[in-house]
């Protein structure tokens, strides 16, 4: 596979990802194509070189792309159709014009979005793409779809943020029968809103039709790994997702906060890291690396922006893999499938 | 004051609700009343006077209530007002025949509400009422309107649970100038879905009289205390309160699951219940009782289903603190002054 690499989407880029992307080109046989400004490429990857020789058999290509979208870009959509030789959209470019199977990004996922979404366009059939995250759970992992990219939504739109994650989780992850449910207030078929008990009527009338939709899922049972897959709309998905974040740092906050005044905190010190290490093992974005962008015409997998080089590696493989495993063209056969009335 | 108590209410009923009245009558000048089940209430008063001798001036009322609403109870409305001579039904008709200045209940939320709009209706001018909870803070704690009363909301109503939660936050938990803020996606105003947006701008109209809006919140500041008083729809607040409970229980099981292939465990196990400890004393609803029913006209606190007999007698001194500091009548002054277009 040829995997497009945005080198300067991310905060620590262009180091990171020039990193993740030697990483990635050393554990399997992909190409990858790192985009972005010339020299400070080559930098990067003098050091890797300096660092560990780099093998002369390694697959690593630059594309210049000199124009910036910063991390912070307020405008995302005007910024991508105007910076046509930004990192992002030549990218996106490379993917259109089949010289590249995927690309990955760390950027500015409003930006990542919407240069997928000029250049790919929609998948035949899709209404709205969605942006998803990989949420850790006591068995391993759940998909989350959306995650901001749409923050109203009607009841088709989750309806096909579920087929289109259910196939994801069946290909690249290799759960063979996902299960889907929907973010709600209570586990009681009659217990939503009035988007959410629309979309449960559209997912019941599809049971039967390869979906395994098992109903609705309070935000409680996220972390237990009851359901492989969990649709909501793109605001409650970003809020979640962020109120999370927050909650575990709290709570590390506070048990070292505790710490700092025990009086035998020098005998506790390597317990706190082990909880410290346990947490971000468990919560850690870096072994999971990215998770798509579901929905356009095209691979597209987005990072954390605080990616390490371990978790651009992975963002990486996740997107070869998604090629690899033709995910694109079985979502355009599922959601063709179905009625959305 | 008089507080009606719902001695039926919650998983540990009779005996928490029992107990937790006895420690309020005796911490503070209050008379309780024990609404529920006759028999059962004095069995467990009884069981109170044989653990420590009740005083004679213990000022506690019992009011007998047989019929039950139960904890899992699908339609609350229809139960509330078919069963009459319910501990819910019964505690509110206190309040609204004067018997009582304030009720307190353990018991399904969504009953209660249903009881206290039956026999209290709205405040004058309050659109919809909101069921708040008061969550833990780095600097504290701050209130969070609506958790789950409306699932389906308008600017208004947002703008409303601002405007009473800032007044009870004033009143009874004592800030001077609440700050509040708006739950959405991202700090800067022109983040959020159609709802928060245009809730964004009727705060904004309303700066400067008497309502400290701060803006914007986004889920991770939640746990920080950036903001006193954070308002959201109640299908956010519910799923966002069961995450965060979901999140915190996660945690704990993950970090005892790692101590339990530890070597030296019997070491670690005082450092553990320290761990235990610190997040449950931080996130410890018990301190906290319960949080008001806002926009009823008369005062009612709900409390955690499982709340023990601290939360009980907390809920019950709040319950008495808000009617005492005639929030009620402060709410109805500060929501007629604002024009909700």
């Amino acid at each position: 596979m040829i995997i497009a690499l945005d080198a300067m989407g991310g905060d620590f880029a262009p180091a990171s990802t020039v990193e993740g992307a030697v990483l990635a080109a050393k554990a399997a046989q992909h190409k990858i194509i790192l985009v972005g400004d010339n020299d400070l490429i080559l930098k990067e990857l003098s050091k890797q070189n300096n660092k560990n020789s780099l093998p002369l058999s390694i697959n690593i290509e630059i594309v210049h792309a000199p124009e910036i979208i910063s991390m912070t870009e307020q405008h995302p959509v005007k910024a991508v159709r105007s910076k046509k030789n930004s990192s992002l959209a030549v990218c996106a470019q490379l993917v259109s014009e089949g010289k590249a199977d995927a690309f990955v990004s760390m950027g500015n996922s409003g930006a990542v979005m919407a240069s997928a979404f000029f250049y790919l366009r929609r998948i035949r059939g899709i209404i709205r793409p969605a942006i998803t995250t990989m949420f850790p759970t006591i068995k391993g992992n759940c998909i989350v779809a959306d995650m901001g990219a749409n923050v109203d939504c009607k009841p088709e739109h989750l309806f096909q943020f579920g087929i289109m994650a259910s196939v994801f989780c069946s290909k690249v992850i290799g759960i063979k029968r996902p299960k889907i449910a929907l973010l709600s207030i209570g586990e009681e078929p009659n217990k939503g809103n009035e988007l959410t008990l629309a979309t449960f009527n559209l997912f019941k009338k599809s049971i039967g039709i390869d979906l395994d939709f098992i109903g609705n899922i309070e935000g409680k049972d996220i972390p237990t790994g009851k359901a492989d897959v969990v649709i909501c709309d793109g605001f409650i998905g970003n809020v979640i997702l962020k109120f999370g974040e927050g909650l575990a740092g709290t709570i590390l906050y506070l048990i070292k906060q505790k710490l700092g005044y025990s009086p035998v905190k020098w005998i506790l010190f390597p317990f706190v890291r082990l909880v410290k290490k346990t947490l971000e093992t468990k919560f850690d974005y870096s072994k999971i690396g990215g998770a798509p962008l579901l929905g356009v015409n095209g691979v597209c997998i987005i990072g954390h922006g605080r990616s390490n080089s371990h978790a651009v590696k992975n963002a990486i493989l996740t997107g070869a893999k998604t090629a690899q495993y033709d995910v694109i063209h079985d979502i355009e056969i599922a959601v063709n499938k179905f009625n959305y009335k």
